[in-house]
């Protein structure tokens, strides 16, 4: 069962060479998820694909469709006669459809627009103008609505009738006659309910909902703290404009992380990478590289102040990447860590004098272990107890400023309503380097004199 | 309706101090979300947690209890009456439960398991078996099962029995007499099908499962792929052992990434931050830490046998923590966008030279950037062309060594089969430390024979 796939991939190309190949296909993919056909055919020509596409027709060519990046999904849309053209982006949800609409030039849209009848027409004229990033941008509009007026055997037969062609039916929200959000219930509740009673006393009044300006990472949260399949998403008037349901949510989640773990790699904003020429992806990373460039000029005019010293015991000079390197390592550790505890909500802006000591011990403990590590090294390898001292100072005092501001510069960052994500392991370990090289060439002055 | 939380919040304390205060509880949060109780009282004393728990019962003051993370749930635990002690246990959900009695000292629950009626010990001691991180260890067995030769009416009425107890009543999995999972159907299945159809001719047989021992990981991406509310988990021979749904998978997202990134900031384990001593914390950073003094070490060998070089012209020595870290960074966003991408899917293994082909290009625009730079500031502060010269080759160098590898060496450890995110920032930054000073003292020689 579980194989169904590789058992069937050899015959796809079979099948395509076929003249009756449209009703082999449907044949053959009747029962088939459209993750598995879209397994079984991502491969294709996109002439192809647009071919079973309209084999497989509404729902599951078009689930089939959505199954493919929107870069694909492109190459595919160009495969289409007119009349599908239209077709397919009426068959589309919603949200699925304004992204790919998005994703066109603008000469482009215009030219497909008229092809999509009048209410499809209008649902994408509304959605196009949510910024991205909000619940407006990821919401759909193929929700269940019932009224509150009606009894819950009518309700359930209201909701055979949408089952067709909204996201889900598990949930559905009662609105009044303007559209205001003022209940909610789940088809458990109606299937456990009595026949004849009311929807509105069966309704839960208590509606979790966001705002349709709300942040895309807040509509994930509330979901996934309320463990809901699909959040409300209203308006200032709490009108009901749509739903943002759970497999959004965890493509939010995904994309969200992806957009963080960049700000930690100091990478820029997410961009498709494979699809990317190098001219933009150097785009993303010069302005990052450039800044930590500009900040390293302190780091060597900080030792030219100190060149005498280092001309005297050129010595000194063997341990500053080692001290440079050990500093931004043990300051990446600490960001990291505080970064993503603000991110999940386990660590908060009250626990600063928390972290704050719980880093300057932590600091010490490794500080002290690599201090003697490095000393051993200065005596072994230079014979210079002088060095070992001066260096394992340098050590422990680069850690222990590492550490702390590590942990305290994102929590700070919070605090001041900027991206704590900003103040990840690059950044840390440029501004602890500067530190960290006075503080060596400091020690190395008193300890040479 | 939405302020519903904030406005009772100043209430609670007082309701707690009434004597009819398990009725008045039970009133006041008759419609509200499990969640919204959690974030009313989640700062009250364990104690009368612990009571509101007891007078909401089941299922709304398990359901609050579940809210707890685990340490706090055991704060709470404490403080009920030993017939509640079993009660709770009974009535948690099985997958929460084995959380719960996996977190408590060996000696402890002993203690408690004989309190726990047999049907919920047995299921207690079937789950705790499985291995951390498997499907086995995040599946529930409250899932909704039917036979395939009942009627689609008899189905649904059986699905309203089973609602009150199991996680869902969305999807309902078909099993044969031997438990095998021979079928899958959705209650919106059901409720569209002709009543006196058999519950075979309506359900689908081409089930997306799990097997077992699959990391969670790949249960969450199955999941995900497939849009599906739960997932069921069967064993070698097909039988049907529990299900994994939707919102723990998110819960197994979030933690995932939460454990990429501790790798990407070479930060250890993710273990619990605040509830941890500052040794803890620091045994999990020391060994990474150690590691990377160990290869600084070699940096400062390689400096010193250039060092007559760096005697005779110390102005070079002010360039090397620009180029260390430049480098470093230039590597850390590489092996960032790399790691990333091949734990979502966007880059395979096969790719690698597409990847090679696209960092090369990136390194030598972003090089040729910063090499400018770097060139600029020699010849404004040292006034020396020659020094120019030698620190922007260095600086390219550098730049497009750190590009290459930070590129490569993942999808080289991805395709050994090991932890691509091991080869992030902190570990890149010190192996290309060692190239580029290598590079950068050769240049120097030859410039300044």
């Amino acid at each position: 069962m579980k194989n169904k796939v590789s058992l069937i991939a050899p015959e796809i190309k079979e099948i395509m060479a076929m003249d009756d190949r449209a009703e082999k296909l449907r044949e053959v993919f009747l029962d088939f998820h459209p993750h598995d056909i879209f397994l079984l055919c991502e491969a294709l020509d996109p002439e192809d694909i647009a071919e079973i596409v309209m084999a497989l027709g509404r729902p599951l060519g078009i689930e089939f469709f959505q199954e493919f990046e929107i870069k694909d999904q492109r190459r595919i849309y160009k495969y289409f006669p007119k009349n599908w053209m239209g077709r397919v982006l009426e068959e589309m949800a919603p949200d699925e459809r304004v992204d790919f609409i998005k994703a066109l030039p603008r000469g482009r849209m215009e030219e497909i627009l008229p092809l999509v009848a009048q209410a499809e027409r209008n649902d994408i004229r509304n959605l196009i103008q949510y910024k991205e990033g909000t619940a407006g941008a990821v919401l759909t509009t193929e929700y269940a609505a019932l009224s509150p007026d009606i009894t819950v055997k009518q309700a359930i037969e209201k909701l055979k009738l949408q089952a067709f062609d909204r996201e889900t039916i598990y949930y559905a929200y009662v609105v009044d006659a303007s559209r205001r959000l003022i209940g909610f219930v789940s088809l458990k509740d109606l299937i456990l309910a009595e026949s004849s009673k009311l929807v509105q006393n069966v309704m839960h009044t208590n509606v979790i909902s966001v705002d349709i300006d709300e942040s895309e990472e807040q509509v994930a949260t509330k979901l996934s703290d309320y463990d809901l399949l699909a959040i409300p998403v209203v308006d200032k008037n709490e009108t009901l404009v749509g739903i943002v349901t759970y497999d959004d949510v965890m493509d939010i989640i995904v994309q969200e992380d992806t957009e963080d773990i960049y700000k930690y790699g100091a990478a820029g904003d997410y961009i498709d990478y494979m699809g990317s020429k190098p001219i933009t992806i150097a785009r993303e990373r010069i302005t990052w590289l450039m800044v930590l460039v500009v900040m390293g000029f302190v780091s060597g005019w900080i030792m030219e102040k100190y060149a005498f010293q280092l001309e005297a015991v050129v010595a000194l000079v063997f341990f500053i990447p080692l001290l440079c390197d050990s500093g931004g390592n043990a300051g990446t550790q600490s960001s990291t860590v505080i970064i993503r505890g603000l991110a999940t909500g386990e660590i908060e802006i009250k626990d600063v004098f928390k972290v704050l000591r719980k880093e300057l011990a932590t600091g010490i403990i490794v500080g002290l272990s690599m201090g003697f590590l490095a000393a051993v090294r200065a005596i072994i390898l230079n014979r210079s107890l002088r060095l070992a001292v001066t260096v394992s100072l340098a050590m422990i005092a680069t850690v222990l400023i590492a550490t702390t501001l590590g942990g305290i510069l994102p929590l700070l960052f919070k605090k001041l309503k900027l991206d704590p994500a900003l103040m990840s392991g690059p950044f840390i370990t440029s501004v602890v380097d500067i530190v960290s090289l006075f503080a060596y060439l400091n020690i190395a002055m008193l300890m040479f004199r």
